[in-house]
């Protein structure tokens, strides 16, 4: 598949796909969650399934004529609608999960849930976002700017794989993979430089396949050729970096709240690491950056 | 005075004062060093001190025309030149630093020297650095993206401190000062955003004078009146920020970095904490920034 740059080409590529995946949406009725769902259905690449709270599609009409993409399941309850949700995947009835007015906590009760939820035991949680700015003529994947404070070394990996697994989902065959740190320099001060000296070395070895891993790299010479040049930098990132993890959530999420307001990015986002895509918005996103997070999650999702 | 808006605010600014200030610059030999100092000696707001390794004036004939505003002390050992510029403004001989090509090592040596440096016993050194971008109408203060990795609840005091003091010489006279976490609750879990409490309190209680200082508030609040309106937060800084304060180095790092990249923002950056300020570009910086942060450095000055 070719590779995509653009939400855009991610659209595109969706439309060519001819394929609906089925999104559970729990208490989706506020305003940017519907355009995003209608976008969606006019897009073609999804079938809804409303959980928990229902849309009044009476003043919704922009909804009737894709009726036949569209289930209901109300419910009162916010804990009963998301483990509802969760139990439509389980059971192969809906592809992947999207927040809608039901409270994070309720949601990832349900999906973190050991037994009926749907994090395989020993995988984690992150989220994995994606920027399109114009300063940078691809997209930006990154991690993690609202899960894990500070990832372990493991913690670590696991991001490391989910976003090639990401990468790869929107065709970039051999993504590279710049790691964050304040400095290029590796210290015993700061343990992230040590850990991203290892993953390198194992990247330099093979051992993650298809990947260019490197740093440590700060994020200017990450995505700025003539910066590394300047700096004097070697690294096979060689400012070109398809995606970014960073050091701990304080960072990422710096980042993504200024490429947001001072980048004017375009951003998606989706939790990684459950059995499928979750698509958990925050307050602050408008209607398109949903509407760009359900298409990440459909081209991600199996 | 007027609030200073504006690199170019800042520059006509220090024109209309017409007062100069003394800059002992360490070995500042290359050329965006040089074009820099080029720069304040035309503004007509500074006196250089070459320091150390002494630029080759054949080659650089634009600043004939202002020997009269030169002077040399050549030297051949980095430590000793280190030393003799910290030396001229411990006997007033020098207002401020600038380091040329001379290693930050070598200079943080001198500056830090306990009997002989520039740091009052007490003080803390951290970075404040200002960027103004297209986004935002006015400059934006931020701290620390070099040096403290992650402060303590004193060190963030002095921050605080030292960032009031630098609006201030920019005309900001009751400056907001919003305290960053990746988000606006507070929470024993991130040590950070007990201190931003404890701050907002006092702050709220007069103890910081003249300002105002609230958090935890993430970056995109901060500086967004709107999106602080949609998720509902109620705060004095009201997405109007003259300033930011991080959780640690990596964040600030990162936000540095991405503002410069995909804010296409001008920077500029001081050391502070010192009896003077310093001027510590990196590797990366171009002329220009380096002038603005001589500009920086000139009016924050005494």
């Amino acid at each position: 598949m070719e590779r995509i740059k653009s939400f855009k080409q991610l659209v595109s590529h969706l439309n060519e796909m001819e394929q609906r995946k089925r999104v559970a949406v729990i208490s989706g009725t506020d305003e940017s969650t519907l355009y995003a769902l209608h976008r969606g259905l006019e897009a073609g690449f999804i079938d809804v399934i409303f959980v928990g709270q229902i849309p009044d599609f009476e003043k919704h009409q922009e909804f009737l004529p894709h009726k036949a993409n569209i289930q209901q399941f109300p419910m009162e309850d916010e804990d009963e609608s998301a483990q509802f949700a969760v139990t439509l995947v389980r059971e192969g009835k809906a592809d992947f999960l999207m927040k809608g007015l039901v409270h994070t906590d309720n949601l990832l009760r349900a999906v973190l849930d050991k037994e009926k939820g749907l994090l395989p035991a020993g995988n984690i949680l992150t989220l994995i976002a994606v920027a399109e700015t114009a300063a940078y003529d691809k997209l930006l994947f990154f991690s993690d700017p609202a899960v894990i404070p500070v990832p372990t070394r493991k913690q670590r990996e696991w991001q490391v794989k989910y976003t090639i697994d990401v990468c790869n989902a929107f065709g970039i065959e051999e993504p590279r993979i710049s790691l964050i740190h304040f400095t290029e320099k590796v210290s015993e001060k700061f343990p992230c430089s040590v850990d991203y000296a290892d993953l390198s070395q194992e990247s330099r070895e093979g051992k993650w396949g298809k990947a260019i891993i490197d740093g440590p790299l700060d994020v200017r010479t990450s995505v700025d050729s003539e910066a590394m040049e300047v700096k004097g930098i070697k690294s096979p990132i060689a400012g070109r970096a398809d995606a970014l993890i960073f050091s701990d959530l304080e960072a990422a999420n710096a980042f993504y709240k200024t490429l947001s307001f001072f980048g004017e990015a375009k951003q998606a986002c989706i939790l990684c690491g459950t059995s499928c895509p979750v698509v958990v918005s925050s307050r602050g996103d408008d209607g398109e950056s949903k509407f760009y997070s359900l298409a990440m999650a459909a081209v991600v999702g199996k």
